[in-house]
């Protein structure tokens, strides 16, 4: 037997949180994905619109990351991220969508934790490597501060609500916040920071799927007060709309203004992309951390994260 | 361990093969559904509709009743019977439907037997005793010839298309027969129905679960051509629209006239509901066999089989 590998928390959603934790899933045993859940499109805007409930489809993709690697596994990854095309009312949606809310819709009321039961119920299903749960107990949206998001007024700063409309505003995203503003947070996500070893945030979508951890306070509170040593991992191109003329640096410091009073450890980003390492270095040490530049980008050229690629630098960091 | 009791195929759809499957996996390992796929009306009908696929709500069904009895199997049975209770898109859809037909789409292409493959997955995820097949590779549609099916023309004899109108027809349904008329079967079926030692028609609505199987060619030269003995399991209470006015003899007249080369052994009927034992014996005498009188329903007065008193049934009947 391996030993079991060190606490690992990974915050994120999308497409980037699926990166960070296939890479994390070959670090440790002991890892959760906490979750944003203000997704307001697609299969799991229609969701949250139709049903009440949390917009599933982050948590999915997280679960998909995580599934085991026998048939069984990749059986049911394929069958939970398998979408219907039609002409019809299926269409689009995922079907590990609706298995997650079915599960929650058969188990609630049976127990208040009735949200994280049924996500270790397909957790189970998929052999998952590891946790997933969402960070707030009910549905979000996001409200961006925009500056542009109306061409025709390019100065004037405006709210832009919703997740959908925040990440392909035309504008310059300032900031974030969220709708409620004082969400109830997942009790099991508090634990799971509090007793972490360590904490990743992102890659990701900056303003929409890492920043909205920071915007639920007792959530923050717990990133802010944990013992876990944080680490960020920096994206490897900016995001259309979101993030386009941002630098490294500049997602440092939207980071540290959504929470100023968070110490990083370590900031990770790709040695192919970075223009100007000694400005990075800067930028990490104002938080706190340090920088580590590692080749973790995909070696095809594709601006993806390799998973084998990052997941050496994970274990370079956590035994440094 | 004790022996693996003998080889059954239970034949019918919805649930009367519900009630078959709940008495007989208490009775074998080896269990074979082979169901219908003729179902027009609701989830079944919009996803067939809308997608193409065989129906899958009486495959659906078929699968649950064999469900693993430990936590895994009854929380996977309870998921794929859960249905979505909305105002929108999703309202009335059967999970397990839409499972099926995730497996069916994602594993189409990779091999002919796709369909079948599907369903085997699904199984696996259940714990299923058993298999469950479709009595034929392709959706069907039933017609029925209805007498009175226009309640302004009591004497004229129609045609009524779709499990659903024949289902609901205030007219009398004389015989059904299929649409295409001569399906593919489904080959693991035939081999299934070759290769068994018992073959069990009903309970069930009796033209639209129990004999559609004995129109399609292929699988009623199956049933007729096997080694396999034959028992007739008949239903507690006439159905509704469908058999109004029909005893129980007038079930086993109307199975002869829809396949008149097939033998019966055994017809097993509930002692409780029989008014007329002697006309019923002579009626199961015509087709070949004898008539079994147990008490098979449920103890609570309901209008359905207990599946431990049928298995009981079963039981007594594979041992003479």
């Amino acid at each position: 037997m391996n030993p079991p590998g060190p606490k690992v928390v990974a915050l994120g959603g999308g497409h980037g949180l699926y990166a960070s934790l296939s890479a994390l899933r070959r670090v440790t045993d002991r890892l959760t994905a906490v979750v944003t859940v203000a997704d307001d499109g697609g299969s799991s805007g229609r969701l949250r619109r139709e049903l009440g409930v949390l917009p599933p489809g982050d948590l999915r993709m997280a679960l998909a990351a995580l599934c085991g690697d026998d048939e069984w596994g990749q059986t049911w990854r394929d069958v939970v991220q398998h979408r219907f095309r039609s002409q019809g009312e299926l269409h689009d949606h995922a079907v590990g969508n609706l298995l997650i809310v079915a599960l929650w819709e058969l188990l609630d009321g049976q127990a208040p934790g009735s949200t994280v039961a049924g996500l270790e119920w397909v957790g189970r299903l998929l052999g998952a490597h590891g946790r997933v749960l969402p960070m707030a107990a009910v549905p979000l949206d996001i409200v961006a501060q925009v500056r542009g998001a109306d061409p025709s007024r390019p100065d004037a700063v405006t709210q832009v609500k919703g997740q959908v409309a925040c990440a392909k505003t035309p504008g310059s995203v300032l900031g974030v916040s969220l709708v409620p503003a004082d969400p109830p947070a997942c009790p099991e996500a508090l634990a799971a920071v509090e007793d972490a070893d360590w904490v990743v945030f992102g890659p990701g979508s900056w303003f929409t799927s890492v920043l909205p951890h920071l915007k639920v306070p007792a959530l923050a509170r717990a990133l802010t007060a944990t013992k876990a040593r944080r680490i960020v991992a920096l994206n490897l191109v900016p995001q259309p709309g979101e993030t386009d003329d941002f630098s490294p640096q500049t997602h440092l410091e939207v980071l540290q203004a959504h929470a100023p009073d968070l110490r990083v450890d370590v900031v990770v980003a790709d040695r192919g992309v970075v223009d100007d390492p000694v400005a990075l270095d800067k930028a990490a040490h104002m938080l706190g951390g340090r920088l580590v530049l590692a080749d973790v980008a995909a070696p095809d050229g594709s601006p993806r994260h390799d998973p084998a690629l990052l997941a050496q630098a994970f274990v370079q960091i956590f035994a440094d």
